[in-house]
């Protein structure tokens, strides 16, 4: 707890006086004032992040944190928990999505262990798989809490470190996720976090049917009844209803945001991370960059909460970190528009004349 | 206009069977059914305009078509006429927002005169800018017909020639402009093809003020009651209140799609230029991908039209052909998702068992 609260107390607002020569730079480039939108705010934001002009976006690592789920047992994945495991082991091999996405758009993909109920030592030794194990799987939180506070600040503090030990090499990090049944945890986490009930949050996930979508709203509205966790508390919601790989996201989203680095956050379970990191110390919201508007229905509320606009917006329900790759190039275009754009006046343009 | 007519004759529907393999390729993917959502959808679109799989999509180029317009007199433009000349020079040298972006996303730029009021006959000699020239400037469409029939259909014949002449080292095409004041033509022209009252469509452009909005959109609707285009005709339409670039834009993509390749469509006034082409073979729509919903009022209208949906949505103003240099990097996500991608099979991981 003194590590998170130490990391929280380091974050600082963003740099006003980059913010600021970022903006006269982009009046003085040759185009209509402001015409490339959001790139345009984008290049502002990392600007105030970094604190430097243009802010350096050229080493980009994707974090995959993955951990397993005890209520699963309660048949919300269509999926077997294996599959957490599994897939872990087509990442490291360079074969699924995020992989695929993240070569494209030049950013490393790294996988962390911070929950998982079996894993592959091999993976460990080699190096592949970074050890931030709190614990095989969370507790059915249908049943019990996920896990007790002191291994939800563990979750959290590892992902901070994992961020620490990262950021001499990294000027841009983003987050992924696997983790069968994870969307469960996920919803528990929006509906506690605003007091929406679970209902109108709760979505198929990896590809639940409809009737079983139903008693997975059910199961997280009786949980949630049960567990009374405090949403002014994140660690408790973490506790009670989380997972250890969304304690790991909530970690590296501070870790990052206390080492002055941009923070892409992926779809659903990535944005509830970034929730919890933001309930815990709301400036840590200013260093975060929502890659994607997740198909899963209650990501619009999360994204609302966080008063944040998501970059992307194609129907994506993936996870892993996809959209986030995805992004990248984003915020790669938003940061070469300041260096290698002409000014009216290097390029002989006239400006307005009206 | 019979090498237009033999072209809209060409242009064949998507290869079925390209995007049935397509899509059992999909569905053997390492991810829930379908979970990259739009990325899938255009995967199969691709395969069906090329009739591969994967379809092709390494060799890139954006095509940025420049034309005057004689209505700048009326003062429908913050910026004078000479900045079209000069933005040609700007990208002609790599320093406009096109290049940059095309760069990032490994497009070439090429830039063609379709109907600029003056041009740099340096540039032509050295091969830096095509010569689709139709005439030098349009007229005043606020006083007389901004073109001839004639010279309508020379403009989209040059353009569909283009594509011809680059197809053969180009997998993907995608449309781009320069031309001062060209956000008047293409208001009148979606609100010829729709019937659509200018006011709610007619947007500031380059960057208007509020009261000179309101005068454009007077001008437009003026001249459209006084020329009444026919929107089943868009031939006449281009004619009476188009641009030569924007008939450029038309016959650009038609000639990709007469040649099944994908053409992405850039924003407010490439989007005019693709609505003529449609109007003149629906087919086409089949080849036209919406880069991005441009933030110019009547852009909406545009893609509902259409019947497309733009795949970004970045509140861009820009032109030139930005939003689809940025869009090209998920066009390339989609095909590579379909080769890099490890299926269930070939990973060894679990499929659904509910």
């Amino acid at each position: 707890m003194e590590f998170l609260n130490k990391t929280i107390s380091a974050i600082q607002p963003l740099d006003a006086d980059a913010m600021r020569r970022t903006e006269q730079r982009i009046h003085s480039l040759t185009m209509p004032d402001w015409a490339l939108g959001t790139l345009c705010d984008l290049a502002v934001r990392l600007s105030g992040m970094a604190g430097t002009v243009p802010p350096p976006v050229a080493r980009r690592a994707i974090v995959v944190m993955a951990g397993d789920h005890g209520v699963v047992e309660e048949g919300v994945s269509p999926y077997s928990q294996k599959v957490t495991q599994q897939m872990v082991a087509n990442m490291a091999a360079g074969g699924a999505g995020v992989n695929v996405l993240g070569r494209l758009n030049g950013a490393k993909v790294l996988l962390a262990d911070f929950g998982m109920a079996e894993r592959d030592e091999e993976l460990v030794r080699q190096g592949k798989l970074i050890d931030c194990n709190v614990g095989k799987g969370t507790a059915n939180f249908a049943k019990t809490h996920a896990m007790t506070r002191e291994a939800a600040a563990q979750s959290i503090e590892n992902g901070i470190r994992l961020a620490h030990d990262l950021a001499d090499e990294t000027d841009v990090f983003a987050t992924g996720e696997m983790g069968i049944g994870n969307t469960t945890p996920a919803t528990a986490i929006v509906a506690a976090m605003t007091g929406q009930a679970p209902d109108a949050l709760t979505g198929p996930g990896a590809g639940l049917a409809r009737d079983a979508v139903a008693k997975k709203a059910r199961l997280i509205g009786d949980a949630l009844a049960r567990h009374r966790p405090d949403a002014n508390d994140p660690l408790d919601v973490l506790a009670k209803v989380g997972g250890f790989e969304i304690g790991g996201i909530a970690g590296l989203v501070l870790g990052a945001a206390s080492r002055r680095r941009p923070v892409l956050v992926d779809g659903f379970i990535s944005t509830a991370g970034a929730m919890l990191a933001c309930g815990l110390c709301p400036e840590a919201k200013s260093y975060a960059v929502l890659s994607h508007a997740s198909a899963e229905p209650g990501h619009a509320l999360m994204c609302e909460w966080l008063g944040l606009r998501p970059l992307l917006s194609l129907g994506m329900r993936l996870g892993e970190g996809t959209g986030a790759a995805l992004a990248m190039n984003l915020l790669e275009a938003a940061c070469r528009i300041l260096t290698e754009m002409a000014t009216f006046d290097s390029a002989g343009v006239e400006s307005k004349t009206a």
